[in-house]
């Protein structure tokens, strides 16, 4: 049936195959019948297994995807009435097509320059908030890493948790790539979400194929079993998806996956800045690339490359867990002969840039 | 990784494992990066199979699970205010936790004796809705096969389709065991559904993981993509999802699939009709087996058989893809020596009674 | 502008007009500016009164209608996830549009004869909602008087309250016709809602124009303004709902409508009652009277009256507190006429009949 | 009952009384019983005479409030996946506390400064929501006369419907002052409104009690009345919400009353264009002054005035139908006496002012 080449682009991390593991846990958990709706051994040892890394209150709901886990997640620990305080560029905010707001949640949006919240601005929502014609803000929700391809490092994420529950609000971490900041960070999991009250702990783009799950480490969020079912993301045969998750935790799979994708990250980064008349525009804290582009590169580039437009002459270039450096440095080759003058630099030293000042904090 | 002993069970065909050919598809597409949320060459295959299935004018929409592929088909195909007409016995009323009421659907329920909806019933509840205090009908649902184990035959889901669109509503079939009841009847996936707008084809419960889709008939459906991705059932992975359907529409793999399920259903209940005390409470047209058991007799099976109670004394027995004839006789064989006097009728003739009179119309 | 009959009709209470009383409290609110959304000092006086009536922890939304009534009720006490127990024959689940299915509430509907709900058949809903693929009951709402024209006499109000609670649930009274139930059972508001967590407290149907209020109860219930405005029932220029309240309050005002009405019911099933082939359906324990009138009187009665029909042969005749017994003579007199052989039971003894055992209870 | 000293303040204008007219023709309407929920011959009336000011198609909903209004309004225009476009000081946005996005609405905004939207920024956010993860855009919703006093000229809004309509949505205008808007412009209500497909007609504001209506121009939106009874805005005694509005029509009594307020607004703004150190910030174009004072003067002046903050240093005074000109000469005193150096600017020529070059352009 394979119809397609195998190839590496940087359209999205979420465009990349299974990781082998991934692939071979499924056969394992595969055969008989085992009870469905996660009271099958798999999802038990998925339990005990996040237990481990999150702390003995952490509950784990496994689900089917980023959306659906952030939709879970927030209803989890808000009444009715919240509102969610997020960053202008959340995946929640522009890319969900409205289904925080279909579940009911009013977003407050924060302008971020690079996706990172800054604490100093939750009081302002807080302040502007006392009364009762104003959205009610309930939680905050921060990515990490961020939309724009940063990482918050672990007391930036503590002092905005500290700041949230200081207002009386949740705190959630939308970890989609949550793997690609701990690896960058060079932490666990669970530091890079510490002050958390609940995660959407993501596996699709970190070499799974279909499941994502809900860490909820606030006691006090009740009913969340009836809430995966009533939004539609209890899986039936949870095994499958509690196997992929076991997989990308087993021996640190996760961690190797994001390691190789954000080091991807860092030498199409590097190579693009020696390109001239090519800007690097975030900080590269993970596994994507921001790059302003010179005229007209973007267009013809995407004759043989998928990529997304961020903005006017800005491009986002997502590198995954199976890119691998001839992927990036053929990019690279391409970018260089479009842009004028370009070809000549072409020996950048991408390996001394990777160790660059930038970086350097945060791969200590 | 593999903790679990491979046995079959009879609590539900959510229970089973995926079938090799659905294991098999996902590496096939496995490898390389592919465009996400259904851009990929593979659920483009399976449009076009799907169109050629179930007409030129079919859309798909490849989505995780029954619950979501039915709040999805429901939002398709009606305004804002519609409410939904479906029995009581209907899983969107009974198993769904409220999802459908959380995405504003009013369930007017119509009781049922053994699962299938009686057209000359519909024209009641759309006269009773003739003002504006009551919730408006705006789509039939029907569960093809029900969800107590019985098929509606064509005829009379084109009686219902016709009677429902004479009264100015849209069509929905639950389809999550449309293969059992195509199988049943000897006829095809469409059908199995003829005059549905809006189908949920199940493929879960037919043998494979993690996927279902959502046939869009109806060509006045707008915004179905949209609606997919606002209710959280886009996946972006979609090769995996649809490499499962494929893997199941092809060779008809859903059909032999779903005769073996069937005629483990069959043996099974031509068994237990030989146990005295024992009745089989519907008529067996898939592959459910509602049985009433002796006093006692569910309890003490309990400890070695998984199955669902279904009200008093009654027990929900279901098979399989992968039932063996051997994992039925084990269960009669338990049954007959737990029922008073049972033992005796061992000899019982399974094969005799699996074309009696009742199911030979389905068969023939 | 005035272009209308003064007439008293049979189809409901909420055709009635203002009571004077009601129209003078606009006029004396009136004047100058005041703080809006409740903070001006009528609505001040209002929660002090409610205070004195229901309890010092009371707390009073002076809201819009029965229907908003309800929906805040209801979210103002629940998780996210709730279901709703109620009877099927609630005004909640026939007569609000699915207005509580699209603020997320399932209905879990229990069978009832006369309206009213019994203790005993709670358990039962509790049991078969033990898992998560249930909607949850989280709030029993009961109505009082019911909607068939039935009181629950305060044991069995206090009966179901303790029911619910022990099972975990909280307690809902819609009280959009709370007055006439306390006014047959000579109790008082709060006595006829005892145990309540949460009460909608009908104004309209007594008495008011525009007007209800939510009562508070449960200290548990947060962010209930907020909700309140999130669901559109804050009203801005509050004082002209609260003086409504107030007004009816005042000197019992409430307790003098109701009685009017539930006399005048009274007296015109008594005098059904001598109307041979007719038969008085539910007993009349408030402003309702559903009867079984002999074939084709309802049609030729329509021609100068107006009802409600309520299933095959059977009418609701509502009376309120404006209906006088001329009024409900005229009626008499030509139900009497239209039926056959009626007009000679003119002389029956509508007084006796009031004081009949089977409402004696009550007004005891 | 009458508890409160008779005054003018600037809070907002759903502070002030209802005009005697407006209590006059609730009494009209009053006595007897007339049927509910828009039966009634004033609702028919109120039909006829919106159907005269906006066109044979028009459809009138009388409901409670401006949200209540608002909400029903965006639902009546659109399906279940639409967004709305808005700007960022819309009152759907700022203040009510989430209740678009209950409804399952995302608020896709707009910056501006003075309440205004510009047409050319519409085609960006189109643009923008190419593709399915973007929430649609379904709708356009302009405020007329706007948030922060300011109203669009007849062109202006014209070429915004128009070029909403170019883009496939429909145009919403909460037009909870309209009546201050084609007051200002001299127009008449539908022309302030002109190329809206739906409505929400303020009443409240401009004189009114309770109710507002909404009005459908597009003759393709469906079961309003349905989705008004579901939202919790179908007021039972209609009458008394039609009476409102159309004692506000008779005899445009709308016109002279927002006149009056708008009048106020300018003799306020002119007076305090007059005190030293105060800036009036927005056009006043309606009834409503936006104005920096000095510092410590706002805290000073809360001793004996109710008005809003509107952010840092700034205050929004609002005028209405009863604000006299003594109120207003009463406010401009204290802010002089309070403002340093202001006391002496008391002659500032406050008529003159009223013809100044910056508001010429609409009373022409």
């Amino acid at each position: 049936m394979r119809t397609h080449q195998l190839r590496r682009d940087f359209a999205s991390d979420n465009c990349a195959a299974a990781h082998p593991k991934v692939l071979a846990a499924l056969a394992e958990v595969d055969g008989g019948h085992l009870p469905s709706y996660g009271a099958d051994p798999y999802t038990s040892l998925l339990e005990e297994r996040v237990r481990e890394l999150f702390g003995q209150q952490a509950r784990t709901f496994p689900v089917f995807n980023g959306t659906g886990a952030n939709i879970l997640a927030l209803q989890a620990v808000t009444p009715r009435w919240s509102a969610v305080v997020c960053a202008d560029a959340a995946h929640l905010h522009t890319d969900e097509c409205g289904a925080p707001e279909h579940a009911g949640f009013k977003l407050l949006t924060l302008p971020t320059t690079d996706g990172r919240l800054d604490a100093t601005d939750l009081a302002d929502i807080a302040r502007d908030a006392r009364n009762r014609h104003r959205a009610q803000p309930g939680v905050l929700s921060l990515t990490q890493s961020t939309e724009l391809g940063t990482s918050y490092d672990p007391i930036e994420v503590a002092v905005l948790a500290d700041e949230a529950h200081r207002l009386g609000w949740k705190v959630h971490v939308d970890g989609a790539r949550l793997a690609n900041a701990a690896a960058r960070l060079g932490i666990g999991l669970a530091e890079a979400a510490a002050g958390a009250d609940v995660i959407s702990l993501g596996a699709t783009k970190n070499g799974g194929m279909i499941g994502e799950a809900v860490i909820v480490l606030d006691p006090d969020a009740d009913g969340v079993g009836f809430l995966q079912k009533a939004s539609t993301q209890l899986p039936s045969k949870t095994r499958y998806v509690s196997a992929q998750l076991l997989a990308l935790l087993d021996g640190d799979l996760w961690r190797s996956n994001a390691i190789q994708a954000n080091a991807m990250a860092d030498r199409l980064a590097a190579g693009l800045r020696g390109v001239p008349g090519v800007r690097v525009v975030h900080p590269v804290e993970a596994n994507a690339v921001f790059a302003s582009l010179p005229a007209g590169v973007a267009e013809q580039l995407r004759a043989t490359y998928s990529f997304s437009d961020w903005g006017p002459g800005v491009v986002r270039l997502m590198t995954a867990w199976d890119t691998r450096p001839e992927d990036v440095d053929g990019l690279l080759a391409a970018v260089r002969t479009l842009s004028p003058g370009g070809v000549h630099d072409s020996t950048a030293p991408a390996v001394q840039e990777a160790s660059s000042p930038e970086s350097a904090g945060f791969l200590a």
